[in-house]
């Protein structure tokens, strides 16, 4: 079990909340996100984030190839590239908000001989099978994987990060967080799926198909994440998992993007009960996967925008709202200094 | 009639988002923005706001005194403290977003002999009238007001402004803006009443009523906009539709608040017609005024997060999304550069 955010820090900020010169309440999401700030922080007044540090996880899904994506996997590589270049949207959004970010290849099917090789250090396989014909990958790669995410978690916490952001790079992924989504909470393909990077009506015909027939496969093996990882699931997003859970465990919030971030989250909650108190949610995908996820942690995000970019970049455009809550909070005047 | 923002920007703007290396349409309202501000600005990738200037224009209201209002008019003038001391809500935001902010009493009822006379600089008159019982100005102080509102504009703009706010401070404004909405629009008070800074069922009752008295005072004075100020308006709006008016005038882009600000906007438009394309809004108000205002003016708010708290406040918590827009659409690849 997870050690809870500062019940202290929250009852100090929501004093403090109370007492500023405002009318009760004029803060709205602003003022909940401060209490939850402060909670994650341990400070009534914490400073607000300063070292924001985001990853994005990059792999490949096999079920590309299945007629569930508008785009070939040949783009997970050269978003990789791009990323390296810092050309992505995700790298614009992140030199704004002063957000430290990094791009890892952990399962995509290629190489990158003419890159960093910190991008490969962590990667598992190149790939995923087809998780409705086949498992997505072995039990130790699965493993490991979610261990290549705490690990790179503790780096990040190393370097200093006050708040943390996952995010994901690969055809297909939203495919694998859908399936992942209704397999935890048990829902049907209708409820999950969505269009992803912009699938037609007969796309997504055979995107739920390919869900269902998953989920058919992983029904008995919910019981074990590891296990439903290894069925269902990717080497990024299950590294995202153990990123999430990590943070969790060292006490580092996390801002977590769309749909499978949240289908990361709510891997994560199983892996490790009582993450999602560390969690807040950027940003309201347009799938439907997240959707349920953010019910089931009790989370709501800060920005609705029809964003559907992946990558981190609805987290990493919700920075500055983080900011302004911890801000509004330790520097406007009490009630009582104005009167 | 105002010159309408480049239509060949807007064009190009268009193009180059179609052609970035992302999935169609995966901005969503940023992209929109992002579109909107090139026109603006008349460019195809203009550079992000950096001279973003907000005035808060103060003024009590006279109905203030008839149980429309959760605090008392005194309140008014304590809040210009607060900003003179830059610890209002506002000042905070505006120290985070790099923006420019200035406080302005157009109509306190009050006077502030140990702050800045420039504060005082274009005064109209102590408070309004309670505007159910008889004309809250005379139609000569509606339109100084109007003036004075043009000439803070022209003043912003000279210091270099290339994206002007306007906020409001005044205990009984949400009465005002909903009035001035319901005049201009035809609605009826139970469609534009809202709880402002928080009044209980009772207050809500009364509001209404005052909201309804006003209107049919207000019902043959609704062709001419100044005359319609003089019947149910306020200094502090009066000015703030004289200065987007006087903005959009000068093709320089408004980025509206909430309910006041709107309902400004709302009546700059009948001054002049054709300021609505220059403006974007800020944040959806939880006063149902607004979603009036916005539907006639054809916006949409970028940020939803209950915030009540007035004075331009959810206007600058949106400025770092015109910068992420205009940032995108600048900087990111173009999927012929990466494939």
């Amino acid at each position: 079990m997870i050690t809870p955010p500062s019940q202290d820090a929250r009852t100090a900020a929501r004093d403090r909340l109370a007492a500023l010169a405002i009318p009760t309440g004029a803060l709205g999401r602003l003022g909940e996100l401060a209490v939850w700030w402060s909670s994650v922080r341990g400070e009534a007044t914490p400073a607000p984030p300063s070292h924001v540090r985001a990853v994005v996880f990059a792999g490949d899904h096999g079920v590309a190839a299945h007629g569930v994506s508008a785009y070939p996997s040949a783009v997970t590589g050269a978003m990789v590239r791009a990323f390296a270049s810092g050309v992505a949207g995700t790298s614009v959004l992140a030199r704004q908000h002063d957000v430290h970010l990094r791009v890892l290849d952990l399962g995509v099917d290629g190489d990158f001989p003419d890159l960093d090789p910190a991008i490969g250090a962590y990667k598992i396989r190149r790939g995923t099978e087809p998780f409705h014909l086949a498992d997505a990958m072995t039990l130790d790669e699965a493993r490991r994987a979610v261990e290549a995410g705490a690990a790179i978690a503790a780096e990040e916490i190393a370097a200093g990060a006050d708040l943390l952001i996952g995010g994901d790079m690969g055809i297909g992924d939203t495919t694998t967080a859908a399936v992942l989504t209704a397999a935890v909470l048990g829902l049907p393909a209708v409820e999950v799926v969505g269009r992803g990077t912009g699938i037609d009506d007969e796309g997504l015909r055979v995107k739920t198909e390919v869900i269902d027939t998953a989920l058919r496969r992983a029904q008995d093996r919910t019981a074990d994440p590891i296990d439903l990882l290894s069925a269902i699931g990717s080497p990024d997003i299950a590294a995202q998992a153990g990123f999430i859970s990590a943070a969790a465990q060292a006490g580092v919030p996390v801002l977590l993007d769309g749909a499978i971030a949240t289908a990361a989250a709510l891997v994560a909650e199983r892996l490790t009960p009582g993450v999602a108190p560390w969690l807040a949610a950027g940003h309201r995908s347009t799938e439907g996967a997240q959707w349920h996820a953010l019910k089931d942690l009790g989370l709501e995000p800060l920005l609705d925008l029809g964003m559907r970019l992946g990558e981190g970049s609805g987290a990493v455009t919700a920075v500055p709202l983080v900011r302004s809550a911890a801000l509004l909070l330790s520097d406007m005047a009490l009630l009582s200094e104005i009167l």
